[in-house]
């Protein structure tokens, strides 16, 4: 079934141990939408500039990626640019410019508001708001938010965290937005603030999903050579997404077993992003070595 | 099959949110050797002073761990205090007395050197050499070190790293021992110096197994109150070695299986271990108990 992402599409210059790449295209949007490809039909929700040029857009084209959504207006498209630490543990932002998306609007063409899935990428919640009230008949809605959000608009995000059903945040905003530091914790109160599941990414120590009592945990892949981190956990959201709306899996979370399967397609999407710069690794892939990977997350947790 | 630990036997001062307890029983091969007691029968080597009383021997010998290589000489047994931070991520030693353990010299009574498991606590890895010399016919030999030893005492621990089949260290001493930050590279070289099986403990991020070219990951059980992480590592190797000795698997790694279900079980006794302050939780459980948590593992990973 057919899944929506609002959120930004964006250039990034990235520096890191590996080299440097200069205006690449990324945004949260861009990654996540690109992993989802590969599970099911993908509309796109963002905004661009006047710099966002058709080899740009044809990356989305090629993917069967839904751009009618995707607006283009006078000035420049969003751009950042951040360095990675020798260990790529540690992140730096040397520049933000929001350009125009500052001042972005989602607008959804009349038939999006009909689609199953749809998640909220990392915008401002009353923005993701009023594109939930949107929808007319979802199945599931899943979200994503940062610090900059959690402290400077915590109310409006509370009203949002009541409309969606799953949460997918990263282990330092869980705890941001909980107070609690333990995970365990943290995820149990913020499922107490609206979304029934709750799936917090753990970079290179895997990802942690809650869903009413129960827990699930998968370990990172093991990657020898991490090229560049950026956009993993768009990747994840995308992976996971992308493989629940393929299976029509509904946002009560009575299926434990697809939203698991879901959280191992999340880490198998991340694990591909990080091995090239960019989207780069993303664009080369194919459902079979999606499903190959899945195993070797299989070949790698199971014991008998 | 019987297994053997040599390593330390010492009093812990710890503090932390949870509160803090004077002059407890601890030391790695106490902690170790309580773990893998559910398990197996254990031999204990080490040494402690004259203010280890009845009662400390008591816990030994309750859980049915032949101390007949715990030698009681004048002095005082080993000191350490330590301090928990408030999230419990991080620990300051507050005071190290070294006492009878700095001239310690692991004595092997003559039968022991049939033993077929041995564990070699975090002693001088010199030390750790001549007790391994001295078995007759292990089955399997596992090891531990950590910063001290690899700092001062590197080619001594070379040496040792030849001897032994299993090396279990924590991440920090992983990537200290190989230079590598990478823990697939850290692994990988710390088996280019000798042991096939490397077990990398990561904390609350769970464990990770190298094995030739196969890996193999668990993340940790979530635990909502967490009261004391001293021992812990200890416990894992405990559970992890009483486990093996129990199923008298070989050290050669062959048997895979029972080597997964080996970190499992680690990581089950490290689980238990941070429940209450020092050896209290560790005290009081049965192998129904142990099982139980091992469902849990299950529980959390599997997919289907």
């Amino acid at each position: 079934m057919t899944l929506l992402v609002v959120g930004s599409v964006a250039f990034d210059s990235v520096s890191g141990p590996r080299g440097s790449v200069e205006r690449m295209l990324g945004g949260s949007a861009t990654y996540f939408s690109i992993a989802a490809s590969y599970f099911t039909s993908v509309q796109v929700v963002g905004v661009v500039g006047e710099d966002f040029e058709d080899h740009h857009h044809n990356v989305f084209l090629k993917l069967g990626i839904c751009t009618q959504g995707l607006e283009r207006v006078p000035g420049k498209t969003f751009f950042w640019a951040g360095e990675y630490s020798h260990n790529m543990n540690e992140r730096q932002t040397l520049d933000t410019q929001l350009n125009v998306f500052a001042t972005f609007e989602p607008k959804l063409p009349l038939h999006y508001r009909q689609t199953p899935y749809l998640f909220l990428g990392n915008i401002d919640p009353e923005l993701q708001l009023i594109v939930a009230s949107q929808m007319e008949s979802p199945a599931l809605i899943a979200g994503d938010t940062m610090n900059f959000w959690i402290e400077g608009k915590r109310e409006h995000l509370e009203r949002t965290l009541r409309k969606i059903h799953v949460l997918i945040i990263n282990d330092s905003e869980a705890r941001q937005l909980s107070g609690e530091y333990n995970l365990l914790k943290a995820g149990r109160a913020i499922q107490a603030m609206g979304p029934k599941t709750v799936v917090i990414k753990r970079g290179d120590n895997g990802a942690t999903m809650l869903q009413e009592s129960e827990i699930f945990s998968v370990p990172a892949l093991p990657i020898e050579e991490v090229f560049d981190p950026t956009g993993a956990g768009d990747s994840f959201a995308g992976g996971f997404m992308g493989y629940l709306a393929s299976c029509g899996t509904k946002g009560d979370g009575t299926d434990k077993n697809a939203f698991r399967r879901a959280v191992i397609y999340g880490s198998v999407m991340g694990s591909f992003a990080v091995e090239e710069f960019g989207v780069d690794r993303l664009l080369h892939l194919s459902r079979e070595k999606i499903d190959t990977r899945f195993q070797d997350f299989q070949a790698l947790t199971r014991f008998e």
